[in-house]
């Protein structure tokens, strides 16, 4: 397999890994990264997670068969905007973004607002391969390998392009799951932007003086309270609908846990930590 | 320092560890175990956690100078009521558990009721030394080095009886920390239980189907959802009025999340992710 011309917009975590990945087993022509920083760059062409590195997208658009957008969700529809007009009929963009609905809705429209004839190819992707861990230093060839990646592909898309991506994922080690944008948000509320919100609202409650006494369960409950505010306002902003919902889902069920314990009913009690235990101790984690 | 014979009733983790801790720094003459099972007291006699085992208590009360229930919270008071009548008055009773309030007015008044004369001494103490591990395969003699061990004497207690007991948790490695039985509840209702109720409504809420999407966020804040549901459900109890308290904050926390999410103010959101990171942060975790 090759895919060609790959550009990368974003060399972190995510960008570097898929770079190095791609490289380690020979399935693109070039990797061409491209950065907002001069040395981020600089390490991922050091640790040769991408081949050529520009701070600018623009010049390198018209060569490239998949240009894949790993950047901050807040800034994907931005750089597809400028990326459209210039992009190759034949390539595909595509991104690794955590929400998917308003995204694939923003890009989506810019191709039917600006485009006449032929229309370039968007399919949105969300690799869920996380990390406590940000930027290029953390980047792995693995990173993927077992990991599910979704792709949320609508009626604009063809088949041979959906393969193509799909085939690119497989190629990096991931499990592919289609779905549409909208499913992929509402799982993903659940299982990765609850917990997010609910992590950073049990740190912000705890007195700075009370740290002291926490051990192992709080550090870990509130790991990624110290990820990025600002990624994960953009996240938040942009499921908007569907975090409220299952934040709503998860208050209910913490006043019943006040409610049984107020009226003592240690049996229900029991129940739902018994319940929580057992959903999760069936997952094998990685 | 010699605390004499020390007598560890509960041979888990934290009993084994105690055990381990005192027996490789030579603080006892005899070290005695009281488990429930057989094959735990064999287990902590080939560790060498213990030089002497036995199933029930009352046999070697007599001899104790120190005797630690380091049982699940709901045994406590229980062991507690068959050891006063037995031990000897110079003797230091004490425990591990991870409430206080209701441990410590339970088994003083057990004291108050049954002892006339010189009374016996009963010290509650909590060495913070979490492990999402359980039982004596998991003891380290090293467990609660660099660790905090709060002590809730009272004022039934003498000053050389706290005194030793500090001296002993200080052999172990850890930092003293005095308080009331009723500050020890409050500060742990937020480090500890909330985080655990916590976790567990948030593992609750989670369909089934959608845990093969989740990845080290899910896994991480709902680690302690998968720990022992009886142990959790007699905490939680035992602590009832602070952990409705702090539950309640908690999900006031968590409605503000809501209406500025409702309402599009992205600038007091940011501000409390960026607070629950700050604080966060600020913690050296072991």
């Amino acid at each position: 397999m090759d895919f060609g011309v790959v550009v990368i917009v974003g060399t972190g975590l995510i960008g570097g890994s898929i770079g190095l990945g791609l490289k380690k087993r020979g399935l693109a022509t070039t990797i061409i990264g491209i950065g907002h920083r001069k040395s981020s760059i600089n390490k991922a062409l050091k640790i040769k997670a991408i081949d050529e590195g520009f701070l600018g997208v623009e010049a390198v658009v018209k060569q490239a068969d998949i240009i894949i957008l790993a950047t901050s969700v807040s800034l994907i529809p931005d750089y597809a905007k400028k990326i459209i007009p210039l992009m190759k009929k034949s390539a595909i963009l595509t991104d690794v973004g955590s929400t998917k609905d308003y995204i694939v809705s923003q890009v989506n429209s810019e191709i039917e607002s600006t485009c006449g004839g032929e229309k370039p190819t968007f399919i949105g992707a969300h690799p869920i391969a996380g990390s406590e861990q940000r930027g290029i230093d953390f980047a792995r060839s693995d990173l993927f390998e077992g990991s599910v990646c979704v792709l949320t592909p609508t009626i604009l898309n063809s088949k041979k392009c959906i393969t193509t991506l799909s085939n690119l994922w497989k190629a990096l080690g991931a499990k592919i799951s289609i779905m549409t944008p909208s499913k992929h948000d509402e799982i993903l509320a659940l299982v990765s932007h609850l917990p997010h919100f609910v992590a950073s609202s049990l740190a912000g409650v705890i007195d700075e003086k009370y740290w002291k006494f926490a051990a192992s369960g709080l550090r870990d409950t509130t790991r990624i309270a110290s990820g990025d505010p600002e990624l994960w306002l953009s996240i938040g902003t942009q499921n908007k609908h569907k975090l409220i919902e299952v934040l709503r889902c998860f208050s209910e069920e913490v006043e019943r846990t006040i409610n049984d314990l107020e009226q003592g009913n240690d049996k229900k009690l029991l129940g739902r930590l018994k319940k929580a235990k057992t959903v999760r101790d069936k997952k094998k984690w990685k």
